[in-house]
C-alpha cells in the first residue's frame, strides 16, 4: 500500500458546486493532506464565490488541468449529470462519484471503466451512505454467512428523512412549484427484521412515502396527486400520501437535510447460532456526509492509481486503509 | 481483482482444533468455494474426530503440506499460541489469524511480516469482531471526520458478555478451579457517548468486570479476590466484583458464548453538522462468528497472494470484495 507522503498534498478538483460540491469543499479544507487547485462548473464562473477561495473554471476547460489535479470529485446528480460527466472525466482524471441509482450501477460501471482504462486512470463510483457504507455492510454480512442475501437476511431501511431524488421527481410534474418527499420505514417490517424473522418484503411493505407539494396557482391537484402515486420506479407499489401546502410552510417545516438508515443483517453460523449486525446512521446533513465520504474516496483513488490500478472500481475494491490519512504505524497502534 | 475461478476450490487448512477451529470448520463447510485438505494439531491426532472428516495431522508436519494448502487459518489463542505459531507458518503458507491483544498488534505484525515476505506469502492478522469489524468502523469514521479519534468521538463498548481472555487469566491464579468473567459497559458512559457528549473516559469509566470463580477446596478466597482485582492490564483500574460459586452453578448459569458490542462514532462535517454512526453486534457464539470471519479472510488471503501481494496485512488492507465469494457482476447488481 502506498504510504502517504507527508510533504506532498493531494490536489483535489471539484466538479459541480451545489450542496454536495460545497460539502466536499468543506471536507477537503478539513483534510490535513489535500488542497483544491480549482472548482469546475457549468454556470457562469463569475457568479460563484467559493468558500476556500479556489478559482472557478468552466467545466468545458477541465481537460487542460490534467497535470494539476490528482483526483476529481464529481458532484452532479445521479439522474442527468453523472452518467454523462463521469465517463468523460474518467478519460483525463482519477474520479470519484456518488452515483446512487442502484439499478443502473452496472451500466454506469461499464461506461466509466472503458474510459478510465483508456486514460490509465481510476474511477471509484457510487460512494456515500447507500450505495457506499451500506454496500460494505451487505458484502461483509454475506461474506460471514453466504446464505444471507439482500432481502433475505440482509435489510436496509431508510428514513425518516427527505429523499432528494424523489423530491426532484415530483418537482418535474406539470403544475408543481416545489416539493419534499419523506421516505419512512414501515414499523412492522423493521420490527420483524429486528426479531430475526427474515420476512420476504416487497418495496412497498418496507417503506412508505409522504409528499409535501406546493402547487402552482390554478393547477389541477387531483391530477398531480395521481401522477405522483402512479410514477414508475419512484412511487408505484408504495403507500404514498400527498399533502398540498404553501411554499411558506414548506420552507419553514420541511427544510431539514436530516436522514437516517438502519442496515440489519441476521446471520447464522455453524450449528444454527444466530447473530445480528446492525448499522445505524443518523445524518444531520446527508449531502455533507456524502461529501466527506467522497473526499476520503478521492484520497484512495489517487493512491490506488499511484500503485498502478486503473479502471472502474466500487468501494468494495478499496482497502479501507486507503481512505485514511493515517500512516500504517498509526493505524496499527490506534485503529486496528 | 482476481475473480473467483468457479471450478477451482480454495484449499483451506485449519491449525488448532478447539472452539474456534471447529467454528472455522463449520464455516468452510458452508462456503461454496472451499475445501479442507487437513486439520493440524499439537494433540494426539488419533484422539480427534473432525466434523468434516478431514484428516488430522501433527502440527510439526505442516510444512510438507506447502503445495496442498492455499491458506491456513490459525486457530490458537492470542496469549501463547499465535505469537509463536503465526510467524512460523507465514514462512510456508498464506495465513490468517484472530490475534486480539491490541497493545501487541504492531509487534505481531512486524514478526509475521518478516517471515511472510521471506516466503512470498501473505498474512492477514487480527481478524474478527474487535480487532476486525470494529477496526474498519474506527478507520471509516476517522476517514469521514479526521478530527474523530478513538476515545474522542469514536468509542467501542463490549458486553454484556463473557471475555475468554479474562476468564483464562483468572483460571491461572493458584487455588482457582474454574472461572468466567463478564465485561459490562457502564450505562452512564454509553449514554453520554450516545448523547454525543464525547466524554474522556478511562478504561474503568467505560466498563466494569464481574467474575464468577470456583475456588479449589481450602483455597484462600481473600487472596484470590485480591489477586484478581489487582491484576495488571486485566483488572487494575476497573470496578471488579468477584463472586465465589460452585462448579455446578458455573456450568449451569455461566456457559453462554453470547457477546455484544456497540461501536459508536460521533462525527462532524462542514459547518458543525453532527452525525452518528452506530454498529451493534449481537453474537450468540463469539468463536463461531470469529471463525466465519476468519474463513472469509482466508479467501481474501489466497486471492491477494495470487495477485502478487506478500507480507503482513490487516483487514484495512483488504478490499472487502475480496472476502466475498460473489463475482463482480453479482456484487454490482445486488450488493453495491
Amino acid at each position: 500500500m502506498i504510504e502517504i507522503k507527508k510533504n506532498k498534498k493531494i490536489r483535489v478538483g471539484i466538479c459541480g458546486y451545489g450542496n454536495l460540491g460545497r460539502g466536499v469543499e468543506l471536507a477537503v479544507l478539513k483534510a490535513p493532506d489535500m488542497v483544491i487547485p480549482a472548482i469546475f462548473t457549468r454556470r457562469e464562473p463569475s457568479s460563484i464565490t467559493t468558500i476556500s477561495g479556489a478559482p472557478v473554471i468552466p467545466e468545458i476547460e477541465a481537460p487542460w488541468w490534467v497535470d494539476k489535479i490528482d483526483a476529481m470529485i464529481m458532484c452532479g446528480g445521479s439522474r442527468k449529470d453523472l452518467p454523462v460527466q463521469v465517463p468523460k472525466f474518467a478519460r483525463f482524471f482519477n474520479v470519484v462519484d456518488s452515483f446512487d441509482t442502484h439499478d443502473e450501477i452496472k451500466n454506469h460501471w461499464n461506461a466509466v471503466n472503458e474510459q478510465a482504462i483508456a486514460g490509465g486512470k481510476i474511477a471509484i463510483i457510487s460512494n456515500g451512505w447507500d450505495p457506499g457504507i451500506d454496500s460494505l455492510f451487505r458484502e461483509l454480512s454475506n461474506a460471514i454467512d453466504p446464505d444471507a442475501e439482500p432481502g433475505d437476511g440482509i435489510y436496509c431501511f431508510y428514513g425518516k428523512g427527505i429523499s432528494q431524488g424523489h423530491s426532484d421527481a415530483i418537482r418535474q410534474i406539470e403544475g408543481v412549484k416545489d416539493a419534499r418527499q419523506y421516505t419512512i420505514p414501515i414499523p412492522e417490517a423493521l420490527n420483524a427484521v429486528k426479531a430475526e424473522e427474515n420476512p420476504k418484503l416487497s418495496k412497498g411493505q418496507q417503506h412508505r412515502r409522504v409528499c409535501f407539494v406546493v402547487a402552482k396557482k390554478g393547477a389541477d391537484r387531483k391530477r398531480i396527486e395521481q401522477e405522483i402515486v402512479t410514477m414508475k420506479d419512484y412511487f408505484e407499489g408504495y403507500e404514498t400520501t400527498v399533502y398540498f401546502i404553501s411554499q411558506k410552510k414548506l420552507n419553514e417545516e420541511h427544510g431539514s437535510l436530516y436522514h437516517r438508515g438502519d442496515a440489519i443483517a441476521n446471520i447464522t453460523t455453524g450449528n444454527g447460532n444466530k447473530h445480528q449486525m446492525e448499522l445505524i446512521l443518523k445524518l444531520s446533513s446527508n449531502p455533507e456526509f456524502t461529501g466527506a465520504f467522497l473526499t476520503a474516496a478521492a484520497r484512495a483513488a489517487y493512491r490506488m492509481n499511484e500503485e498502478g490500478q486503473v479502471g472502474a472500481k466500487t468501494i468494495d475494491d478499496v482497502p479501507l486503509g486507503m481512505l485514511s490519512h493515517k500512516t500504517r504505524e498509526e493505524r496499527l497502534e490506534r485503529f486496528i
